[in-house]
């Protein structure tokens, strides 16, 4: 799997490409499958179905690595908090956490357990996968998620958060460590079940103070890298801290890939990271709307990284009303580019 | 005015503080007054009232500076591009620019005359603050505001911008030109009516990629920052790009503050520009919840700025819901324990 081996620094015959949010909106024959589930939910829930839409970015598209389709949130529904997907409003916990009662209430054991369906995709898209493709399990990072349970949904500044985090800090490191235990063994089972891969999604940390964001939230994904590389060393960890562009001096620790989004210079990242890290990133995703864009992205992005390990991506997830023409040209175009 | 000896790396007995949304909804006076005008706009142009809020936070807090009251939209709507403020939705642009007819239908003319309640507002305001204190003037940026009126409103992609980015460049750099044109004659009216400094919003430079940041944003914030000092070289140019911890080794040219936003870690914004400029900020908003955390927060900065010209500020704006109380004890805490 080429995608595995520039994970390890090995070289490859070309830059492997996947797309965040590859299983998405942009195709067609997602939305049918979708249709066909019902709600978002319904569709995470739906192995059979979870497991198609994981599959088709590789059919259609050719990239190199399936990611399986399933949200980070549903890790806290499955230890109890109820979730709901509002139409046009995204996530809702209409019961968001506030008290250490609410936090004993939440069960890992049965969240793990619940999670089947997550491993059920996983097995059978592992089953239908190319066996030169990798399948990449993910998670949110403890904090990510934990932004969603206090705040009940979305937020703009995480006032909750902040004043937990400023107020009373044990009581949010309780929080993140509860859920940096369910998520280690949440990861452990997807490897289980077929995960070549795991990306852990810290999509809020740029949320946090620097210091914050190691204390809460760095230290929290290096916890579960270290479990997972501890038990099972040839599997791959690509952290994706997004937003931390002034951070990147002091990023260290035991993972393999770090995920580079696309405000932060790639050169920038290759200066301070590359000499340990695998990058994997990082074209500016409104750049799909216009072929010539693209042309200039991937061109600009393969010199920069000519010389390192590199698996290529989009620095954010690919927008819903991206041509599919476009995606298809993008993945041919790195692949074919890219080739010794 | 100890505030624009700061500007201009002069020494002060003490670091001036002032905070962004200063002038706000976390002051019940701030909402008397802006109950009996109406809604935001009728407050924005109504001078007296816009002048009265302007000058709150300097009775009650003792801030180091005044910050005119008004809004970076101002501008195009006074240009002729009608703007509703909806309760909870922010800033809506109607007809948002999508051709070059909608471009041209702009006035700036009219709209530098037309803002004339901001002038009124300026004059009132340097006529009743105290001489020691400064009164900011300010525009947002050529970028950001070009944002609200392609997006419509606010935007999480910005996909209308970007298309227009890679498929038709020369129409950016036309709306911005325009824009540009506009805010120069904007600001210079603003000093001519008694404003001490100019500060540059701009918002949204996080939207845009390295290259795109430095040619759509900070070549226009340039501009203007370059007619008003060589017009006015006694008045400080702040410029407030937010989001661009990673650029910050390319920032440079003729202005005299560099705004650091609170994910910018300071002791990098430091290493990187505090020989060329003044630095203002940093505090992270949400400190002001809790008096512990503003003394932990005032003490690290004023720790990191020690030997070097520094405006305190927050690292964003107010929030709503703090206490004025907190707010009260951030200023005085700032004031007393810089004291030399």
């Amino acid at each position: 799997m080429i995608f595995i081996d520039a994970c390890l620094k090995k070289k490859t015959p070309y830059t492997p490409v996947w797309m965040m949010r590859q299983a998405g909106r942009y195709l067609s024959e997602y939305m049918q499958v979708r249709a066909s589930a019902g709600d978002f939910l319904s569709l995470c829930r739906d192995y059979k179905k979870a497991s198609e839409v994981s599959l088709q970015p590789v059919d259609i598209l050719g990239v190199d690595a399936a990611i399986i389709f399933s949200d980070i949130l549903v890790v806290p529904l499955e230890m109890g908090l109820e979730l709901k997907f509002e139409k046009g409003e995204g996530p809702i916990f209409p019961k968001p956490i506030q008290t250490e009662e609410d936090l004993e209430n939440l069960d890992i054991q049965k969240g793990v357990r619940n999670l089947s369906y997550v491993y059920d995709a996983l097995k059978l898209t592992r089953e239908k996968l190319d066996p030169s493709k990798a399948l990449i399990g993910f998670c949110g990072s403890p904090w990510t998620i934990a932004t969603y349970m206090i705040e009940g949904g979305g937020s703009k500044n995480y006032a909750k958060c902040k004043k937990i985090l400023y107020q009373n800090p044990e009581f949010l490191h309780k929080i993140l460590t509860k859920l940096t235990l369910a998520l280690k063994l949440y990861v452990e089972e997807q490897i289980k079940a077929g995960a070549n891969a795991i990306q852990i999604f810290d999509s809020w940390a740029s949320a946090l103070e620097k210091e914050a964001f190691f204390e809460f939230s760095f230290n929290y994904m290096l916890e579960i890298s270290n479990y997972i590389k501890k038990k099972y060393p040839h599997i791959p960890v690509i952290l994706f801290p997004k937003g931390i562009s002034g951070f990147l001096d002091e990023i260290n620790g035991n993972f393999d890939v770090f995920g580079v989004d696309w405000s932060t210079p790639l050169n920038l990242a290759k200066e301070k990271l590359a000499s340990k890290y695998t990058l994997q990133g990082n074209m500016e995703p409104c750049r799909l709307y216009d072929k010539n864009s693209i042309k200039e992205g991937v061109e600009k992005i393969l010199d920069i990284m000519k010389d390192t390990s590199h698996i290529f991506n989009l620095g954010h997830g690919i927008l819903p009303d991206i041509p599919v023409g476009n995606a298809k040209y993008f993945i041919k175009l790195v692949q074919e580019k890219s080739s010794k």
